[in-house]
């Protein structure tokens, strides 16, 4: 019977002196004349394991051409080792060559740059970082749907194809099956009657309005899926592909979704710090200097909630000198998420924007110049997630879209959640990349999506 | 506090006799001289909540006025019903309206045709059966992430734009961000330079290959997205756009990955048996009679493993005036596959297929004529899975690569697979909505997605 790595870390005490198989690759390969050590490990979890063998094996000299990268079974017997911080090791009977590996395998046992690291995208997750960064994208995706389903909520597939392009207008890719070579026309148009779906289509942005009409029939409900955009932004925190989480909350206002949104994120970090210890000690000590304690600080802390004008009437009266005015009325710039995270010392919820940097769905306050939106700040981090009360009022969305000069057509179903039994709901958005930059420390998208699209790579 | 109506009847003891406060809809509204009896439901659960209010109330004329659709609040004392197979109902001191709904709302306590009910799909959800159907949807989801990191696969987020299209030539949805009225040319052919990913991209139709990359460095991964077919069928159970399971698997061969495939199909059912008690009953009732009993007798069933070879013989003998003659060496009809599975009564794993109606990625068989694949069928629905162990052998897989004149330039990542490290491995695929059918009753792919794309078809 083979056994994962991780069963064995787990269940040390009760495998301890017994015979185990394991089966994996070579991460390292050190060679002495008595002795080998080969630096194992089978991917199950973050830590490898010591294999030894001596020169009793008839094939040692064999086994000591094995190269780095290639795939073995080792048949050995479970040890305490003598090393420091090395709980066991294996010492092998038996070690198989089942998949070579050449002398030129990429992924050798010294520091690749991350640039390097990217042409080799298919290769990284052999690496100690990425090894690190992929398990814990895994366990954070789990840990979304885990908080969400015990709270009730349904997950929601919204649709990735579409038509209405309300909110991405112009950052949107089409969609089509049109012969990009000999596009058919008719008058001189694109004749859409010729494509799959009778007009034109593209690669939705979000999913918000969908979910939107899930929550006025299950109370709570959250999209965890794709998301795209059509930038031509070579940032180190843009993707022209990512995924996002988008919960919506029906009999819910915007106190109620702030409660959430803090709930939620902490219940994640959490879920992470307990499940990833080894993942994240690794990202500690390499990464993030001080990583596990901002996030132990981020859990322990009570999120600041002010709103977007006492914001600017502190940053104002700041001795500071910004590169971009604070300003009533208008968005705030990086400098200033920094300043306001750091002046309160931890997480703050901005609410209450002004109502033209913002969508047209956001509820309308009384006062005629905000929306009940929020933003999170997070130390270190800047803006995690935004959210916001939507419109409920029929009269002032259409209102709202009329100013925009938004065509009405092809939301009349959005609105119409308005007409029929609709209610004070309210729903949030995350960008799961983003929170993955600040859950591992690595900060450049590229490094937290296993093959990242941007502008000129779409590769594998 | 508001409470869900989910928690009200899971802690039904603890509140009867007590005050609660529930937000919800109307469903349905019966109106008596000295009472009124309100079908509530918020939709955190199946079941309905019966809501009684008398004449006492001094809004009680008014109260008989909400119509069916319409949010309320309602206040009231939790009281042990006379109603019959009712264990509760609400005595309401208050009904205070939230949104009204007009007369002409679409969905009234009335049986509606599904085909009627995909033209509101943004209001469907509010019917008893795409309520059942889409929290089916989503605890299955929840049960699939559940079983695999519960097992140590990591889940892997496979990319949706891609450039290689080895699967699905011709299948494939263009993106693009260039104008389609006025696409730019260099010599007569589209100018690709001028597009987002300086190439020609398009929609993924599977993150197998992908996925296989991050078995070779986790051991055990999965991936659960989105993946796309432009093909132009009308047909009940294909979409352009669905929802795929694709588990890949290291030192892992073909009987391993049927084990792993047994065992995760009867979890997930056995899941949504246990979690989903009150939809499935519904379900059973009004969709497919003996719903419940087909789904307890596969999780209780040996499935039964049998290869291409022999099936063909069984069809052959067998006393049957086939519409499609069962011949070796060919592919098997929707026919073969129902009599296949009563033959066995209950679930059958076909093993090893002509090689020529496979993928080149398929692991070839000593006998050269067959690759080492799987096919699950299972009665009443037919194919629901299919893997293989993958060709580990680089010359092998280059060569029937090259016997499919396939284009190995955008591949070189996946061959080499084969040559750092490789070993045997296998994985399967599992079209999500294909299970839903499965576990729903409910045999149309439209009613089963939330927001279908099929022919023609790109609403909401």
């Amino acid at each position: 019977m083979v056994i994962d790595a991780k069963e064995l870390y787990e269940k040390i005490d009760e495998f301890m002196d017994q015979e185990v198989t394991l089966q994996g690759w070579i991460r390292n390969h050190r060679k002495q004349k008595e002795f080998g050590f080969i630096d194992f490990s089978d991917g199950t979890c973050f830590n490898h394991i010591q294999v030894v063998y001596d020169n009793k094996l008839k094939d040692f000299l064999d086994i000591q051409k094995y190269r780095v990268g290639s795939a073995i079974e080792v048949l050995g017997k479970v040890v305490a080792s003598p090393k420091e911080g090395q709980v066991f090791e294996i010492q092998a009977s038996k070690v198989i060559l089942l998949g070579d590996c050449p002398e030129d395998y990429p992924i050798q046992p010294k520091k690749h740059s991350r640039e390097f690291l990217r042409e080799q995208a298919y290769l990284r997750p052999r690496t100690n970082l990425f090894q690190a960064v992929f398990r814990v994208r895994s366990v954070a995706a789990y840990a979304i749907h885990k908080y969400f389903q015990e709270h009730g909520y349904v997950y929601f597939h919204a649709p990735l194809i579409t038509a209405s392009d309300c909110e991405g207008a112009g950052e949107m890719f089409h969609v089509t099956c049109m012969d990009l070579e000999n596009v058919p026309k008719v008058d001189g148009k694109v004749d859409y009657s010729k494509d799959m779906f009778l007009k034109p289509a593209s690669l939705t942005v979000s999913g918000q309005l969908e979910a939107e009409t899930f929550a006025l029939a299950y109370k709570k409900t959250y999209t965890f899926g794709p998301t795209f955009r059509a930038e031509h932004s070579n940032t180190k925190v843009h993707a022209n592909e990512f995924w996002m989480i988008e919960p919506e909350i029906a009999f819910c206002d915007l106190k109620q979704n702030m409660d959430i949104m803090e709930e939620m994120l902490k219940f994640v970090v959490r879920y992470i710090l307990d499940h990833c210890q080894d993942e994240m000690k690794f990202l500690d000590k390499f990464v993030e200097k001080g990583l596990i304690e901002k996030l132990t600080k981020l859990v322990h802390s009570k999120f600041t909630r002010i709103t977007h004008k006492e914001v600017i009437d502190i940053l104002q009266k700041a001795d500071v000198k910004w590169e971009f005015e604070p300003k009533q009325g208008e968005d705030i710039a990086k400098e200033h998420e920094k300043y306001i995270t750091e002046y309160f010392g931890g997480p703050v919820f901005i609410t209450d924007w002004p109502k033209d940097i913002k969508a047209f769905y956001m509820k309308q306050n009384p006062d005629g110049k905000t929306v009940a939106a929020v933003d999170l700040e997070v130390p270190g981090a800047g803006e995690i997630m935004g959210g916001s009360q939507r419109e409920e009022d029929y009269d002032k969305l259409v209102r709202r879209m009329d100013e925009l000069g938004m065509d009405k057509s092809e939301l009349d179903w959005y609105i119409n959640l308005r007409k029929f039994g609709g209610c004070v709901h309210s729903g949030f958005g995350m960008g799961f990349e983003r929170i993955l930059i600040y859950l591992t420390g690595v900060e450049n998208i590229r490094d937290v999506i296993p093959y990242p699209r941007t502008p000129g790579n779409c590769d594998f």
